[in-house]
């Protein structure tokens, strides 16, 4: 920030003429519009006014500046109040505003990074701070750089879960580089808030978690940068402002006034008079002239990646895919320096530890916050880093949202979801991974992969870094033998055929712990007579057709699919999309019952995905 | 609880020893299975003890008995510990405990309503408070009943967000029939906790949130009894005890050392000298008996449930199915009394608002917290109550791993996703529910439905109350034409066939906002000279297997499917499993990118899901 808490009265007086500047123009575009939130952009008017013109170092004409401090609308419903900052820096002309949720413009109804100023996606609330925590976690520990991230909440927001892990991770980081600012405009979308004006209550919250906590009048543009000011100067822990403000403030007849959540004004008298009212709140004088303050130089980027050595295992070695995707990890961080990991508390059974104990400084624990480690990683990748967020592929549940808005937000993260299927075996029903396919596959743009041996979790954990945008992959428990040579090659969007002959009368396609099951399978049916193609899908999304199709082709159309994973959403709908219009035949064996304790191959018999099952859905097929 | 918060020497001793006995088996009994967590049973075990044969009122051979004080054990994994209360209580033999984890018992690795004691399962950490929150809230505001519900979390999921929702709504609804355990051991999986041992940190963050905050040595069984008795005493809001406790407490070898958590003892040498340990802290002399309070009588069960009224739309009349959700919840609140509603702020969008101004006394408001909302249903559906949970379908997703373990408990819960798909329009990307169907259609046991029209959702809404077990309703924002008459009955498992003809050449296949898309698509065609068939797939799950083969048999096996959704794991994929073993071609019409604002024709048509993208599929079906 610019050096001086306090304000000149030209400079104040700029300082309120922009903020009434950004209350009318977030009014205009709603209104053009004919939908959007002008009540929740004149809340935090005068919060952003006073960062994007006195307290915040940025590039009006270079928004991805590396040093920039950043700046998250958490709200992302005020997404106009934000579009007119930047027109009123400079970036774009203000006449733009007025396409505000046009098909044809950028300026949509909540800020997405099709934008150049827009980092990450927002609109989900509860968001943003855990996005912000991994910007503040590069500055301070990666780049070691002096820019700070600002992050502006809603108080309805507040009450997300997601928020506090936020808000305890970055104390536990001592993350003094991040702001919090919660507009306390006391009225939700739907009713009042949980906690409405009592500001004592919020702020027991934050200083409860370890915050340093100011109680600050939103409206108050020299207290505002008073506040900013404490914060910079506050070390050791992030600093949050508690900004009490009225919702639709300065349009008297909205103003704290309930109903009028994301109401856009009616075009006519009722915006004219708004635009009126605010007009009148223009301070007379020049004022000052905005400064500025520009970022700090940024550093040369680092050296870039060397290749990665060769996987070591042979051939019949026995290893879980998960410790396969640790031993790859480490050695990629090795590799290239732009490569992070994350954990929640699980680091040992990811074997992400090996990562962290190699590279400590690189490395983000995240206790047992899920939704954080996924958002923080997605903050992490807007700075140039490859983050890679492991846990249980179950517990990935517990992040759908953020993964959601990660590829909205298009985020070049690396999630890596463990302890797949019932193949875990005596935990239980709640610790196994049965639906992660379907929910990253139903998600645009998401690479999805699902090794079946050590040598190829190798090769694609390291496909997975150099791909951009978001890949997934699925890793088992149980050690299983490694079926593929060192120099075996991987690619996104391949697969490989592993058992063919001109005889073969059904293709069994596989990945993962099925894949034994399906080789074993092929072993007794060809003793018995019965020729199988056996292909191992290692890539769900995207999916091999040509050979899918082929392989169906050479076998009179007849295609049998198995996987540790529940039957809507999965592998084998991968292979029923990718054949759609080939009229094939495929019986999908998955998981189709809420699953239970018990030894692993006990209950891959159990729950029919095992040679069993296989052999018995090959011979029904032939039957048809 | 039994009335006096003094004890006895007798009793004193007695519950020593109970907590004795409790670590013995959970030694014992994950021992014998190989694999589990005996040092997260040994920190709870005082605390269990205490609870299960001092304060809490239940009948031990009638573990459902509506009035008892319910149980929680949040975290999960302490699941032999749980095991070996209800055996130590006399509700089935000790022996059984050495089942612990085997296929065949269901005494699982952690806790599931398999059995008849466990009322959710958990094992997923952070789920365990919110449901809690269902069952005081049941007590306190429906059943007025005087049970009292006890929750055990860990420390380490503290750190999870949802337990920070479920913190705040409790305090919100004045749940001061709510208390919490936390069992502050220290030890996390793979590290220390957060807050390791520093239980002023603690406190502040739970007074901080406006709980009645009781710092206790969790070892101290007195302590612990003049606890509980205080947090019976406390009037109008929660109280947590926040008990400091050693992981592995009682064996000198293990105890509060790192690297044991999930780890059972060897049997043999090692599992010998902790139980030798363990039996030397029997305390001598009998002590007193344990007396169970028992709970107090239930009430009579009340009235049954009418029937609902018939819908009053005509075709034709312009309704959003959303609304159309609200109408039907309204009357069926009035036909059926155990039907309670929940919300997360969005009440004026989903319409449940209807029901919560007629029955303010069964509607839950959750503000934006979606994983309490969804916690706190599962919760009351343990209580007997029907409860239906309505937020924009893209927010679920907020929600998903407590939606995986409703599934898991077959919790009897009506999850309703409004806002679905990019027809929402100009709010873009963040509030388009399009992985909705994905998500709810991979879980075991769940029915989904997608109806398209005010009536076809009115009738839906009404099965889905009496359907046993979690239906999803999927719901659009825009008003679309009234299709069915209001006598069509509409079954779950059900179709359509809206249009028929004896020279139909392709069936369409639609739902939703695209079954209009697809009745003009079958205009333009039939213009053409070509003839379609088009169904209403309202059942996504189960689907109607019959009738979708029936007419792809009759249209020579070519068939179009069309949804707002995204293309993996939703309708397409739904009838693509149906019809996989017959041979047909299917084009699957969805949304194949990041969507983004814009009108909700010019999106229909953007994305490709609306009539010219059907009337292209069509032609091009012919062709191959």
């Amino acid at each position: 920030m610019s050096g001086s808490t306090t304000l000149s009265s030209d400079l104040l007086t700029m300082l309120r003429n922009k903020a009434t500047s950004l209350r009318i123009e977030s009014v205009r575009a709603t209104t053009e519009a004919g939908s959007g939130h002008p009540t929740s952009c004149c809340s935090a008017a005068d919060i952003v006014a006073t960062l994007f013109f006195h307290v915040m170092r940025y590039d009006p004409k270079q928004p991805r500046h590396p040093n920039r401090d950043r700046f998250i609308l958490s709200k992302g419903h005020a997404a106009p109040l934000l579009y007119a900052a930047w027109a009123e820096a400079g970036l774009f002309p203000k006449s733009e505003l007025l396409t505000l949720r046009l098909l044809r413009s950028d300026l949509e109804g909540h800020p997405t990074p099709r934008l150049s100023f827009v980092d990450v996606a927002t609109g989900s609330l509860g968001q943003g701070l855990a996005a912000g925590v991994g910007m503040a976690l590069n500055a301070k520990y990666l780049d070691r750089s002096d820019y700070r991230t600002y992050v502006v909440l809603g108080d309805g927001e507040s009450v997300e879960g997601s928020v506090w892990e936020a808000v305890e991770i970055a104390r536990q980081h001592q993350l003094d580089n991040l702001c919090a600012i919660v507009d306390i405009n006391r009225l939700g979308q739907s009713d009042p808030t949980m906690l409405q004006h009592d500001l004592e209550a919020y702020r027991a919250r934050w200083s409860g978690f370890g915050w340093h906590a100011i109680v600050v009048d939103g409206h108050d543009i020299a207290a505002l940068v008073q506040a900013f000011g404490e914060a910079v100067a506050t070390k050791g822990r992030p600093t949050v402002l508690l900004a009490k403000t009225l919702k639709g403030k300065g349009i008297s007849f909205i103003q704290d006034k309930p109903d009028w959540h994301g109401k856009p004004l009616k075009k006519g008298e009722e915006a004219d008079r708004a635009i009126a009212e605010l007009s009148q709140q223009f301070v007379s004088g020049n004022g000052a002239a905005p400064v500025i303050p520009s970022p700090t130089l940024a550093k040369k980027e680092e050296a870039g990646r060397k290749t990665l050595a060769a996987p070591s295992y042979k051939i019949g070695d026995m290893v879980a895919t998960r410790e396969a995707f640790g031993v790859a990890l480490q050695a990629l961080g090795e590799a290239d320096p732009s490569v992070v990991a994350l954990d929640a508390d699980v680091k040992n059974s990811t074997y992400t530890d090996k990562f962290g104990k190699q590279f400590p400084s690189r490395f983000f624990e995240n206790f047992i916050a899920e939704q954080n480690m996924i958002g923080a990683a997605v903050g992490l990748s807007t700075c140039g880093k490859v983050p890679f967020a492991a846990t249980f592929a179950a517990f990935l549940t517990r992040a759908y949202d953020f993964i959601r808005m990660a590829a909205i937000s298009q985020a070049n993260v690396k999630l890596v979801g463990t302890h797949v299927g019932v193949s875990i075996g005596e935990d239980g029903a709640s610790q196994m991974g049965l639906e992660d396919l379907a929910m990253m596959a139903a998600q645009p743009g998401v690479t999805v992969l699902y090794p079946s041996d050590g040598t190829s979790m190798y090769r694609l954990v390291e496909a997975a870094a150099r791909q951009s945008g978001m890949v997934y992959l699925r890793a088992g428990r149980p050690k299983s033998p490694v079926i593929y040579g060192p120099d075996e090659p991987f690619s996104i969007g391949g697969s490989k055929v592993l058992r063919k002959s001109q005889q073969d009368q059904v293709t069994i396609v596989a990945a993962g712990v099925t894949l034994c099951e399906a080789l074993k399978a092929h072993d007794q049916l060809k003793a018995q007579g019965i020729q199988t193609r056996v292909v191992d899908l290692y890539s769900v999304v995207p999916v091999d057709r040509a050979t899918l199709a082929d392989c169906a082709h050479a076998t009179q159309k007849r295609v049998v699919t198995v996987e540790d994973h529940y039957a809507h959403g999965g592998l084998g709908d991968a292979v029923l999309g990718a054949l759609s219009n080939e009229g094939v035949r495929v019986t999908k064996l998955a998981v189709r019952d809420i699953p239970r304790s018990g030894k692993p191959d006990e209950l891959i018999d159990h729950f029919g995905i095992g040679v069993r099952s296989i052999v018995q859905a090959v011979k029904d097929l032939l039957k048809l």
